[in-house]
C-alpha cells in the first residue's frame, strides 16, 4: 500500500476525530490495521491528530521504518511516546465494539489520565466511504468473482449434493485468487466461504444474520449447504464471499437443475426488477430506508411479501455496505435514515424463497458515484440451467 | 447433543464457579454456546449454580423447549428471570476475554447490583479437559483428517505452486466432511483452512501466532502459501485444521518433490524423536514446561536449535491444547507450570525449517489417558515423495 493512500485514510479518520475532540486513536484490530497500515501486524497503530502515526509491533519481527517500534507488550507504548517527545492524549479512542473487554481495559489503563472513548463507530464511518484505490480493488475482485461463477455450469455433475457443488465452486474461487477468509464485523455472522442453498434448505432458519439461512452440516456451524441432493426442478443459489485482496466483494447467482416452476421464474424477475428499481434510486443523498421500502413495496405488490428475504424467518434488510468486512455501513434496512454518499460500496440482494423449489433472486456489489451507482460484479443474471 | 452430555459440561463449569463464589454465568460467544448448548444460536445461555440453565434466543426462531425464551434484546433477560421466580445473581460471570468491550458493558449493566467478573478463564479451564463424547469426536475427526492427507500424493502435478496444491488439499478435506471454518481464541491468529508451506516461504515471519509463518498471498492475510512453485529438492508441509464436527483436530505431514538434502531427513528424524520423547513423558501430572524443555534440549543437542520452530522468528511453543478452538489450554511452552490431566487434548508439533529446502517435522493430536497419551491422528509420518 502506498503511503499517500494510507495518509488519505488516516486523515479521513482524523477529520472525524476532530469533530469529537479526540486527540489520538490506538488501533489494533486486523481490519482497521489493514485499513490504516496496509497489512495485518500483531501490534498497534497510534494515530495522533497532529503528528505522524507510529507503529508499535510485536510480530512480524522484520518491520523497518522511521515510525516503527518493536515492543513485547503494550505497556511499553507510553514510555516510547514520552521518549519521542509526544504529548499523551487527553482524549483517546479505542476500538470498543471490537476489542475484547479485558484487552480494552488493559489498553485504557495505559493512559490513566485520558478520557477513553469508543472509536469503532468513527473508524467504521471513515471506512464506509471508499477511496478510489479501494474502489479499484473492488472492481478487480468483481472481475475475478465473475470469472469463477461463469465456470459453475461446467462443474455440475448429475447426482451432486449442494455440499459437493459448493466444494467445487470454492475451488474455482480459490483458483481465481480468492483468499478464502471471510471477515465479518461483530459476532452475528460466521460462515466458511459463503453459502450454496438449494430447495427447502434455503428456508431453514439460521442463527446468523445473513440474507438467507440454511441448516449447514453441523450444529457447530448451522448455516448454508446441508448435503441436500440437487434435484430436477430445484434452484441453487450461489453466494460466496469474493475476498481476492482483502475487500469482501459480494455476488449471488441462481442456477437450476432442469426447469423451475413458473412461479420461480416470475419471482426471479421480481428480484431483478427490484434491483433495477433500487439501483435507479440509489445516488448521493438517497436515504437507505427509502430504498428498502421501495423493494418491500414491490415484493408486496407482486404477491411475494411472505417469501421475500426468506420464509418464516425473514431477513430485515436488502443490502449492506461491504469493505474489509462483509457487513459495513450503510445498511439498507427499515428505519435507516443514512444517506448514500459517493464512494460508498454496498451489496444489494433481493431474494425470494419458493417452497419446494428453492431460492431465486440476485446480488451484486455497487459503488455510489457522483450521479448514481456502478455495478462492480458483472455476469449473466438470468437463472442458468446446470449441465446445459 | 444429548442432554446428559450438556449437563456434564455445564456442571464442569459450575464446579469451577463454586470455587470462586460465582452464582451464575451468562454465555453468548459461539464456541462456549456450542460447548454448553450443543449448537450455535444467536442468544444467551444463563447458567445458574443451583437451577437449570435457561436459553434466551434471538435466532433461529424455531427453538422450542421448557427452558427457552425468545427475546429481541438482552435487556429482556432480567424481566424473564424475575417472572420465573429466579433470584438475580450477586456475582455473575461474563466472557470478558471474548466479548467486545461495549457488549460486555451492556450485559453487565443489566445486573446493576451484581459483582461482574471475567468468566472466560473458568470456561476455558472447564473446556480444557474433554469429556468422553468430545474425545470420540476428536477420534472421528482424526480418521477423516488422515483419509484426506493419504490422498495428497495422488493430487500432485508437476509445476504446481504451493497455493495450487493447497487448493486441492482443501478440496480433499472438504470432501471428507471438513466444515472449513477455523475457530481461534483471541486475536493473535487468523487463517483460512490452514497452511501449506514450501521452501524458504516457511521461514517468512508472520504476524500470527502459528508454529510457522509464511508470506501468504496478500498483506490482508499474511500467512501460509504465497504462490511459490514446488521445486525439486524442496519439502512441503501440510498443516490444515481438521474441523469435521466443531472440534479442531490438528495434524501436519511433510512431502517432498524428489529427494531432499540429508540434513532435511536428519532434521525430520529429530522431530520424530522429539515427538517420541515428549509423548512418552506426557501423562497425568507431567508439567508442560518440562515437555517443552525436553524438546528444545533435543533440538540443541542435535544442532538444530537455530532452526527449531522457525528461523529468525521462532515460535515459543511446541504444542497447544485443541478443542472447539485451535488454541486452547494447556500450552506446551516455557514457564508453563500447568500439569497434564486425563482428558486433555493437545497438538504436538516439533518442526524444523531447513534453508533452501523448507519445513520438516510432524504434528499430531493427542489425548491424555490415565496412563499416558493416545494418538488421535494416525497416518504415515515419514516424508512422502509427491508424484511417486
Amino acid at each position: 500500500m502506498l503511503q499517500p493512500e494510507l495518509k488519505l485514510r488516516r486523515d479521513k479518520i482524523r477529520s472525524l476525530m476532530t469533530l469529537k475532540d479526540i486527540d489520538a486513536a490506538l488501533i489494533t484490530c486486523n481490519a482497521n490495521l489493514i485499513y490504516t497500515y496496509g497489512q495485518v501486524v500483531s501490534g498497534y497503530l497510534y494515530l495522533p491528530l497532529h503528528s505522524p502515526a507510529l507503529l508499535f509491533f510485536k510480530r512480524p519481527n522484520n518491520i523497518k521504518g522511521e515510525h516503527s517500534f518493536p515492543i513485547r507488550k503494550p505497556e511499553q507504548i507510553v514510555d516510547i511516546l514520552k521518549e519521542q517527545g509526544l504529548p499523551l492524549p487527553p482524549k483517546l479512542m479505542l476500538e470498543g465494539d471490537e476489542l475484547p473487554y479485558t484487552e480494552y481495559v488493559r489498553l485504557a489503563s495505559l493512559f490513566p489520565d485520558a478520557e477513553i472513548v469508543n472509536g469503532t463507530p468513527i473508524i467504521r464511518q471513515a471506512r464506509s466511504v471508499k477511496t478510489s484505490v479501494e474502489i479499484e480493488m473492488f472492481r478487480r475482485s468483481g472481475i475475478a468473482h465473475a470469472k469463477a461463477y461463469e465456470q459453475i455450469p461446467g462443474i455440475y455433475r448429475e447426482g451432486m449434493t449442494d455440499v459437493e457443488l459448493s466444494i467445487e465452486i470454492e475451488r474455482l474461487m480459490r483458483l481465481q485468487g480468492c483468499l478464502g477468509i471471510f471477515r465479518v464485523f461483530g459476532r452475528s455472522m460466521e460462515i466458511f466461504m459463503g453459502s450454496v442453498l438449494t430447495g427447502n434448505n434455503a428456508a431453514y432458519p439460521s442463527p446468523y444474520d445473513f440474507a438467507l439461512g440454511g441448516q449447514g452440516l453441523d450444529p457447530a456451524l448451522p448455516g448454508g449447504a446441508n448435503g441436500t441432493p440437487l434435484k430436477e426442478g430445484q434452484s441453487v443459489m450461489v453466494d460466496l464471499g469474493g475476498n481476492f485482496n482483502g475487500y469482501m466483494g459480494d455476488m449471488s447467482r441462481v442456477f437450476s437443475v432442469g426447469k423451475l416452476s413458473e412461479e420461480a421464474y416470475a419471482a426471479h424477475q421480481v428480484c431483478l426488477d427490484i434491483q433495477e428499481k433500487v439501483s435507479s434510486m440509489a445516488r448521493p443523498g438517497a436515504v437507505c430506508e427509502d430504498l428498502y421500502n421501495a423493494a418491500v413495496d414491490m415484493a408486496e405488490k407482486t404477491g411475494f411479501a411472505d417469501k421475500f428475504m426468506g420464509i418464516g424467518q425473514q431477513a430485515k434488510f436488502i443490502g449492506h455496505g461491504i469493505g474489509l468486512e462483509i457487513n459495513e455501513m450503510p445498511v439498507i434496512a427499515p428505519r435507516m435514515k443514512q444517506e448514500l454518499e459517493p464512494g460508498m460500496v454496498f451489496a444489494l440482494e433481493p431474494k425470494i424463497v419458493i417452497p419446494e423449489v428453492g431460492p431465486v433472486g440476485i446480488e451484486n456489489s455497487w459503488v455510489v458515484t457522483n450521479e448514481g451507482v456502478e455495478k462492480l460484479t458483472n455476469c449473466a443474471e438470468e437463472i442458468i440451467e446446470l449441465g446445459k
